[in-house]
């Protein structure tokens, strides 16, 4: 199929610089997203109003970012025509932004929920019980960046594997959270604000894992979406 | 640009005839999904336990339609090479099958959330609460879907929105949810049952609005997201 012609050499060596490119950005917004939910969930454990208000305030260049990726990736699409892998990789891009930016999304309610408490001069104590269920989603999510950087299928399935935890962890924590709400009724509002912040990472959780599966997906060229994880990887229970 | 050799014809009309049966496969998808969403409000607003199991349990046909219609774009990307305004057609199917499904993942969460209820054998009185949210629900993703199926830019405008009242509506439940949690703690649990299913039926609005923000970007050919919309459309409130 290479038919290496001094031209077709040229224009293959441009294409990759253009994929590499992309790649490079949708990096950089994985990045600035994995800011977004560390900065949500220290301004929620440590009470740290400004850097909830940086969180609250951040999500333009997540936003902006994604429409940018989706352009070039319409116009590689456009211009370039590729097949096979390559179209795989511009296809996997376009679902990954859109999975990146709701991340981001769910990132900025915690920024916009820690402020919302602080406005009202109520006590954060209870945001500490999202602390174990804030590492897995944070574990996740960086997790679910490294297999698209490094584009490794088998990572990503077990990295897919953990969201079994984060969902165990989410589930236990809301049965707590109806309890004290029982117990304490006048403080209903804020544990529901702990509840919903939960939530929001519960979600990051799901997005993380749909990211992985665009991942495995492009590198093993079989579509995971809807399917028995257990039946796929062997997951490590030590 | 319209070179009309017999050959190109004959290509042209078998690429127009694939394009048209994957569109005609989203619909076919949108149908399916939107029965969903109006069997989730009925089995919740006539504590109908059939019709919840219903719900509750037809979420493959729908994963298994996105799975498919998702392969076919792919193929299609590979094969024939799109440009222009097809290609752009073929973009926003594969995303807008990605909120159809997830509209289907809440609706199932609606027969879910019943049959538990039924399970516990607590009163399902408070879910008529949901009447009027659920109708602007339904109206928004029946009028996405025909603006989908239409291509009509205009109307997708109009239905984004719409948006704004579901999240109105949405809201001011919420606040009347923790009044009553507050005045009736005991009753929590089923309470928060209610919340649940407002949020995933806020949710299945704001997928609704993605699929309109597809529509005007293959349309017009700009992008709609995180852009103020009372800008861009003059919305009748008469």
């Amino acid at each position: 199929m290479h038919n290496e012609t001094p031209l077709k050499g040229h224009i293959s060596k441009r294409f990759d610089h253009e994929l590499e490119d992309i790649r490079n950005r949708v990096l950089t917004m994985g990045g600035l997203v994995e800011t977004q939910v560390n900065n949500g969930l220290k301004a929620l454990l440590e009470s740290d109003s400004a850097t909830a208000k940086i969180v609250a305030e951040s999500d333009y260049a997540i936003n902006s970012l994604e429409v940018e990726i989706d352009e070039r990736c319409v116009q590689i699409l456009a211009r370039r025509q590729p097949t096979a892998g390559d179209l795989r990789l511009v296809v996997a891009i376009i679902k990954t932004i859109t999975d990146l930016e709701r991340i981001g999304d769910q990132a900025e309610k915690l920024g916009i929920f820690e402020l919302e408490l602080i406005d009202e001069g109520a006590s954060s104590s209870q945001f500490v019980k999202l602390e174990h269920l804030g590492t897995l989603v944070s574990n996740i999510l960086h997790n679910a960046l490294d297999a698209f950087a490094r584009m490794n299928a088998e990572d990503a399935l077990l990295t897919i594997a953990m969201d079994s935890k984060i969902d165990g962890e989410y589930e236990a924590l809301q049965r707590q959270l109806i309890t004290h709400m029982m117990e304490d009724p006048r403080n209903i509002r804020n544990t529901l604000r702990v509840s919903w912040c939960a939530r929001a990472l519960e979600r990051i959780g799901d997005h993380a894992t749909n990211i992985c599966e665009y991942v495995v997906y492009l590198v093993q060229g079989r579509d995971v979406r809807h399917t028995d994880y257990a039946s796929l990887t062997q997951t490590n229970d030590d």
